[in-house]
């Protein structure tokens, strides 16, 4: 029975949202509640709502709750923005279905999306887990990286019906560059096509970025506005979210409530906070400084790229090696999973008996389907035995030391991932303040982004070597010499690559350092 | 020119499969390879391979590295059955692919998988990896789960076309329930169809199994067997895996010969053996006792399934709690991942900021794509960018400590994709020889099996009390008391889960713990 006391004390049912979180199996959860800064936790969730700049690094408003409320935004102009967004959204989807706006072969059925990051994950997300399979209103597919077999196996997709899709093309400055790769080589798919990209393409980006720029002087269909205070990770209750959602034929108001319901419990000063349970569990699951990873574990198909969705949201939020005050702390809470009872039959195997490097995050979906369930067997269903394994292993995780969470939804629909989503959003934003880093801001990516450019450049230097000195042939360490670097293993790596694509010419030798490259004549 | 001359060092080219495998970001690779029992591994090696009880556990042969190789299988009998199923495999996907078999409303289009675990995930893999998108000979459906809502979702992509739907269904024992259950509600659905499931039916199971015996009994299309010395996460060059490539139109043949020449190189006693040099660099990773995850970075849209593929081949086999020699060791080796670039938009901002609790591997491709690649801007294309993401990335988790592999491969295909995952296999059982676990059971699962059985016979314990109390309401504490259970917290979870689906009647209270519940009259 004292299983039983731990359970109801440490269980959690928010009627207004249809939502349970039982943390009982987080053996500290007590302690660790006791000596939170509620008040600090509370100050910063309201400071950031009122319009702070809550992303100092990058002096920046984060703004992502105000975007299915727009009553809190701190100013008037925001809120207008948001709502009229809301409204050209509307007239634009309802453009789309009744074939007033149409591509140069008629209506438009399908849709590519061209992000990457948050402008992938969340879209991808929502429309895989909302999906009304082939009821649904257009075929969504995505761009969301830079490489080029990847991009022709989606316009292999798209063949001979380029002039009934509609292209959405999502980034904030227009300078992501596996975006604007993607842009291009979609764009150059369309003349190939005989069609004109501009007919049948969308931009959601910042007002005068670069992209702003192109799609205006190029008269696309739509521009939609985007905003320096939503982060990617974030972006979904954004048009980011919301237009393919609405194409798809989501009820994407139904899940702005859904968030806008959670985000007011969340705004409770009291114990019975679910992100303040849900950051509290996990702040005494890893000893605050993510010594065990998150293992997501939806028990619904539907569900089965929230994991990828989270993983982003949390790691990128809460990776970093700088605390507010500049300490060195290498924070971070690693996150992956993909769905029960599948799982099961394969990684589950470790968690049961090898380390104990995680926590569980069992998400309980009471509805098995929308229908009635035939019996499987006498007076059980299909149903019975995934609920069955999830209870099962769970408790046996339990017994073996490994700790859980248990999420409990009545459904998943529009209205409950919104509820999910915005309680993990401010789950985010409160451990951050617990462990006192900046949540909104990335700079290992764009650290990235800036190394990736140096190896541009440097790929340029090597080019332009060959290509001065055609009839002669260089290994690396020749080539690093001629143009001035001591990154000899990056160009040797570079040369591999160009060769590889016959860009450049390579004699083997019988060491791959003895390799000779040459201009292709 | 010392990281050059360490890379040069410390970098593996294998010419006869085009793989290279660069370590050289590996810290203390010398000194653990220096250690390692290469008598002991290779001793192994050779013992099962020639058909000792390498899994010793469940008293069964290991023999996957036959499975590409029948000359090296321990006897005639077993040589002969595997060559036969591959001639048998050949005839009956020219068969399906001709029409000369055909579904009740004509040739068959479509395949349907139903299976779970490596039962899945190989085909799953293999399909996307070497897909030919709309060129596909058939296309590839899979049921991997017993989630009602799900099996709804891949019937409703299939509705209208079961008649020319091949569906095969994959279990060694036919006792798997979230197969042997999508079996059912798949029969149900060709019943509402009023078609016949037999006539669209494949299996592949072991001999006189549950599914053989039914589907002999029934008359389906075809049984393929399957061995009790192939594990599932191992099935991949089995018919499991072999069968739905050949369906697809997939070189299955050029697959195994890939495995082949792997299993070749990974045979040599020598230091250049590419799975002694990838299981050594785990160990140095790792301290031999998974002390950091490894992460999957493909820089390649094609192989994002890998991972989820390598999660179970790696954590499925090494995830233990006990030793050979049965003592305690809770050994593993975590392992998440996607693909790169679009991951350094995600989660890869903690990897270069956060924690130093893992090392990445990168995989490689040179060959960007099948034609020629615009150029994006002057002289570089989409493909050098995602090469110059990878280097990037690279080079600055090395510099901040964080250790990295790289495998490069020319391109993804057949043969490469064998290369690859043959590689694997081998890396695994010699990691498991080095720290002495076996590789080749999965307890965990078993007993995850019988957890979910207690359960549901609790919960027709529950329905029965239920229904002989027809007009009585009773609280999880009085049913537990009535049934003579302590498990209130899962008679709890299962009347919840009841209710939810309409089977019993729920009466709310103030807390959850007080609500009753009633046999729906």
């Amino acid at each position: 029975m004292d299983m039983w006391k731990r359970f109801c004390d440490h269980s959690f049912y928010f009627d207004a949202v249809e939502l349970g979180i039982d943390v009982s199996k987080i053996g500290t959860f007590d302690e660790v509640f006791a000596k939170v800064d509620r008040e600090k936790i509370f100050r910063e969730m309201a400071a950031l709502e009122s319009g702070s700049i809550a992303n100092f690094d990058e002096n920046r408003m984060v703004g992502h709750y105000w975007l299915r409320n727009p009553a809190i935004a701190p100013s008037g102009d925001l809120k207008t923005a948001i709502s009229e967004v809301w409204n050209t959204l509307d007239r634009f989807a309802y453009a789309i279905h009744s074939g007033d706006i149409c591509g140069q072969s008629g209506k438009f059925k399908n849709v590519l999306c061209i992000g990457i990051g948050g402008s992938a994950l969340g879209p991808q997300l929502a429309c895989k887990a909302l999906s009304h399979g082939p009821r649904n209103k257009m075929a969504l597919f995505f761009l969301d990286n830079t490489d080029p077999d990847g991009i022709d196996s989606a316009l292999a997709e798209l063949e001979g019906k380029l002039g009934e899709t509609l292209v959405i093309v999502t980034s904030k400055s227009g300078g992501t560059p596996e975006t604007r790769n993607g842009m291009a080589e979609v764009n150059f798919a369309y003349e190939r096509a005989k069609l004109t990209f501009s007919r049948h393409a969308v931009a959601i980006t910042c007002e005068d970025s670069q992209l702003d720029r192109q799609a205006k002087k190029e008269g696309w269909l739509k521009c939609f506005p985007m905003w320096d205070w939503v982060g990617g990770r974030t972006s979904i209750a954004s048009v980011v979210g919301l237009l393919p959602m609405a194409l798809q034929g989501i009820d994407h108001k139904k899940f702005l409530g859904g968030m806008r319901d959670m985000d007011s419990l969340t705004r409770v000063h009291e114990k019975t906070n679910p992100a303040l349970i849900l950051a509290t569990a996990w702040y005494a699951a890893t000893n605050g400084k993510g010594e065990k990873a998150m293992v997501i574990l939806p028990y619904k198909d539907r569900l089965d790229l929230f994991s990828k969705f989270l993983q982003q949201l949390i790691m990128e939020s809460l990776g970093k090696k700088l605390d507010r005050a500049n300490n060195m702390v290498e924070q971070g809470l690693t996150v992956y999973g993909n769905k029960g009872s599948t799982d099961q039959h394969a990684y589950v195997q470790q968690l049961r008996d090898g380390m104990n490097n995680f926590f569980v995050t069992f998400i309980e979906v009471l509805s098995d389907r929308s229908g009635v369930s035939p019996f499987i067997e006498e007076g059980i269903t299909a149903g019975d035995y995934l609920e069955g394994f999830l209870l099962g292993t769970r408790q046996a995780l339990y017994e073996n030391g490994r700790e859980s969470i248990t999420l409990t939804l009545g459904n998943v629909d529009p209205y409950h991932l919104g509820v999910l989503i915005a309680l993990y959003e401010r789950a985010v934003s409160f451990y951050a303040s617990m462990v006192n880093v900046n949540a909104y801001h990335q700079p290992g990516v764009e650290a990235g982004k800036k190394a990736a450019n140096t190896i541009l450049q440097l790929q340029k230097s090597i080019l332009q070597h060959l290509r001065n000195n055609p009839k002669q042939s260089f290994s690396p360490e020749n080539i690093a010499q001629a143009i001035g670097s001591d990154d000899v293993e990056i160009i040797f790596k570079l040369l591999e690559h160009l060769a590889g694509n016959r860009r450049i010419q390579c004699q083997k030798s019988t060491h791959f350092s003895q390799n000779m490259y040459q201009f292709l004549s």
